[in-house]
């Protein structure tokens, strides 16, 4: 029997749109015949380089067109995606290679410049493809005379529960860890999140975010099912969103809410033509009023669609739709939620004891359904306490309204405790955020002897603004209870970002708790 | 790892709209918590009588809410649906019973009195559930009173490759065969579906087609995923339907073209307010655009979308979206298409040696994907038949355009071969139903000594009209080639159908064959 297998959709494109337009990036456009074509010579090649059924294939690169065809080519040779995080150090890339005894690694011009450094520290052999512009570097090979070369793969028809990709995820938190995502975890979150309309038919999709993360990854599955032509920015900028919406048409894309705030705050936002935007999916955190009032007036074309997930969720859980955020929607109160739970998922929420609470009481965000991952890679004991019961258990702390909208608080960890009382950092962060001189801000419990943890705000203001500890923490009085008001507060230039645009609360609180053991759930 | 399952989507609905409308019948209305409670408690009465993980439910119902009832509680209680086709005969029924060793038999007041007759001839002992509005006759148990006493039963969980339902087919080609559906099979098709927008959100959902059949139940579990409320007509009439729409709101259905054609052509029509109707689904044969234009002017606040598949697909694998039945898309000409492959089918045309044909050739269609049926119910040798290859051939002829629209022609078994010449007796039935005095046709080709077969059209003429068959023919010449004209014709009151509204040919054939022998693919 067949079950689901991701390159269906890239056979029903080429079937229905064979001389549509499937890529444009830089100048380079091809149609779905060209790019399955090269897909199938793409897979050609690995499988002569050695790489056998569920092998591992590591690409390490800016967004680029050649970035879906790594993706594609890698399941058509029956063989299993590691899309790198270019954002890590050396160290942690070598270490999350090496985990899954990845051989092939793809390099583009952005990253070329690192394999030495990669080579030096990885165990096991890397065979180096470059695949960019210039020059073939000493001891790789070049992917485009390889394809050139190749004759194309037939389809390996890998499916249903076979190895799909590794994600390594984890940067936030601590060492790497290995997701394991199957052909049904992927695809059957895919088609959910056409369902949802988290991407429409009958567009033009720019990736703008990592190409290497998952939260991308949702938009571009969904976007494969549709058979939409695809742009690419290499890396996030604001005028290199605007410039693809004026000259490619983009309708769509998806963005974490400070690269929203980033575009709608450009001074030179009003210089474009933005007419085709229509559609913007955006994740890893709610969105401010305040931002969200910006986007619609910057955007007046736009739906704004919020996603909720983790990799381990293939990536999406719940999904609040366009209409929440409109001027009508937010009346009904949603709009700090993370919506409901898909059509592909069941969540709920539990205490310490896996027994599901009341409405309205905060708890941890626990997800069934082909979504949840297969587990993580050479980590049985992890997998296991992470899907005991059946269920993904989250790590993220929230409740559900009598609706079943999820609205997510805090990470179960970062929840902070102070005297005894539970405080989530993501209230307090609201209540600061409110201040008009704040452009940004996180909260983290730090040590405290008389409290054990205390709660402490670090913030950027926004440019030309100044302001005090003590007018914060004043101002915070005013919106919510005296114990989870910020009891010091630090101001810096930039908060520090994961790969997904999470803010890494890891590293603020690292100074501070350097000598002291913080007790998490 | 937890794959699709069915009940699923219940969960879900009743987290989400705990006191929405679930069902309305005849004046009987419950909320989804109330319909998850009794489709418990029904699991419940289910395992004490003895079903066991895997073993098979029947029921013999007209439609109501608690046809919808027996469906979920059936996977609850982690069993089989068998629904059985209450159209056919007793013997076939029973043979159906029989040949997957049914044991439980729940019927309603229309068919508590074939029970007798059904005993009669089964093999395998049956416990009948009575399940109507009057006294439970003797040798019966009472439903409702089971499901009064009965604790409610926890999930059973049955996912991914467990047996959801065997569907009986056949009845319109021969002896009947249980077509096996998973979890897999029919979660997926029915999310493809819901993406397809075969099934609008927010909205009534009407069940006005029989639903043992799984056109119905195309709609049915598109609609369960979106959590509409769901309202009934015990057996399809005209002006049952029509008073739900009033009544009832119903926003959307599933017909097929007969069961339209007798909406639009029904003189109370403009009795009765059908603006909330916004959705028809319509399948198992195109529609004509006569039929069309007047729909469109019945119900111009509502969409028409064809889907075309088969039970052995869970049952969609085209699908052509409302658009192309506008006014303004019908100019793109794809309206008497069956659509192109949905998201979570691949389609492809075939030779008799399993040949992908040129765009425009007609041949056999062919599906592969997650809908795709686990097989025929104890016939090994006709599952690996029908799947040889890993692609389900359907027995249908189709060519497929530039597009990758699939245009149905016929039966492969029902193509006439006439003189040496193939014809397709879809083309045959829109020449001769062109003719303003027909209301509806079949062709067949009958044994013919000079021709080996020769084209014979059946035809009901529209009331009060008269013509004759030389004026039928030379008609035909106008349109069509000579040698695909009928040879004869035959005017009849009325065509015979099969439970989903399809003509069957197999016997209007019959009285022309009887003593001949016909070669089919």
């Amino acid at each position: 029997m067949t079950s689901f297998y991701l390159t269906q959709s890239l056979h029903r494109t080429i079937q229905q749109k064979p001389g549509g337009l499937a890529t444009s990036f830089q100048g380079r456009r091809q149609t779905w015949t060209q790019f399955g074509d090269r897909v199938a010579r793409l897979a050609s090649v690995l499988k002569e380089l050695g790489v056998g059924t569920g092998d591992r294939v590591a690409m390490m690169a800016l967004n680029s067109d050649r970035y879906l065809e790594y993706y594609y080519a890698t399941w058509w040779a029956g063989a299993v995606v590691n899309p790198v995080n270019s954002r890590w150090s050396a160290a942690e890339v070598a270490y999350s290679l090496d985990d899954c005894e990845t051989r092939i690694l793809i390099v583009d011009d952005a990253y070329a410049g690192v394999v030495e450094s990669l080579r030096a520290q990885t165990r096991v052999p890397l065979t180096v493809l470059y695949w960019g512009n210039g020059e073939t570097p000493a001891g790789m090979r070049d992917t485009e005379a390889l394809i050139a070369a190749a004759a194309p793969a037939t389809d390996a028809m890998r499916s249903g529960d076979d190895l799909a990709g590794i994600f390594y995820t984890g940067g936030t938190t601590g060492f790497p860890k290995g997701v394991m995502l199957t052909h049904l975890n992927l695809a059957s979150n895919a088609i959910s999140n056409v369902a949802e309309r988290i991407v429409m038919p009958d567009g033009v999709t720019l990736f703008a975010a990592p190409m290497f993360h998952l939260a991308n990854g949702a938009a571009m599955l969904a976007s494969m099912n549709l058979g939409n032509a695809t742009v690419f920015v290499p890396s996030f900028t604001p005028t290199g969103v605007l410039e693809l919406i004026q000259n490619e048409g983009a309708s769509q894309m998806l963005l974490v809410p400070t690269m929203i705030q980033m575009l709608v705050d450009h001074p030179d936002l009003k210089k474009y033509d933005t007419t085709s935007l229509r559609h913007v999916l955006y994740g890893a955190s709610v969105i401010s009023e305040g931002v969200m009032k910006r986007a619609l007036e910057a955007f007046p074309n736009a739906g704004f669609t919020q996603a909720y997930g983790m990799t381990e969720l293939s990536p999406c859980a719940t999904i609040l739709p366009a209409w929440y955020h409109t001027n009508e929607g937010q009346k009904a109160g949603k709009m700090r939620s993370g919506g409901r739970a898909t059509f592909t998922t069941e969540v709920r929420i539990v205490d310490p004891e896996d027994r599901e609470v009341a409405r309205g009481t905060v708890g941890e965000v626990c997800v069934r359904g082909p979504g949840v991952m297969a587990g993580y890679w050479n980590k049985p004991e992890l997998t296991e306490a992470a899907l005991r019961g059946g269920w993904m258990h989250t790590g993220d702390a929230a409740y559900m309204d009598a609706d079943g909208f999820v609205f997510v608080v805090d990470r179960v960890k970062d929840m902070i405790i102070t005297g005894g009382e539970n405080v989530y950092s993501a209230e307090v962060e609201n209540a600061v955020g409110r201040h008009p001189a704040v452009a940004a801000c996180a909260v983290i419990g730090i040590p405290s002897e008389r409290w054990g943890e205390s709660v402490h705000a670090v913030i950027v203001l926004k440019p030309g603004q100044t302001t005090d500890a003590d007018a914060i923490m004043a101002h915070c009085k005013t919106l919510i209870a005296g114990y989870k008001c910020p009891r010091s507060v630090a101001f810096v230039d930039a908060l520090p970002l994961s790969g997904a645009g999470k803010i890494l609360k890891t590293k603020l609180r690292e100074p501070h708790w350097a000598g002291h053991q913080r007790n998490v759930a």
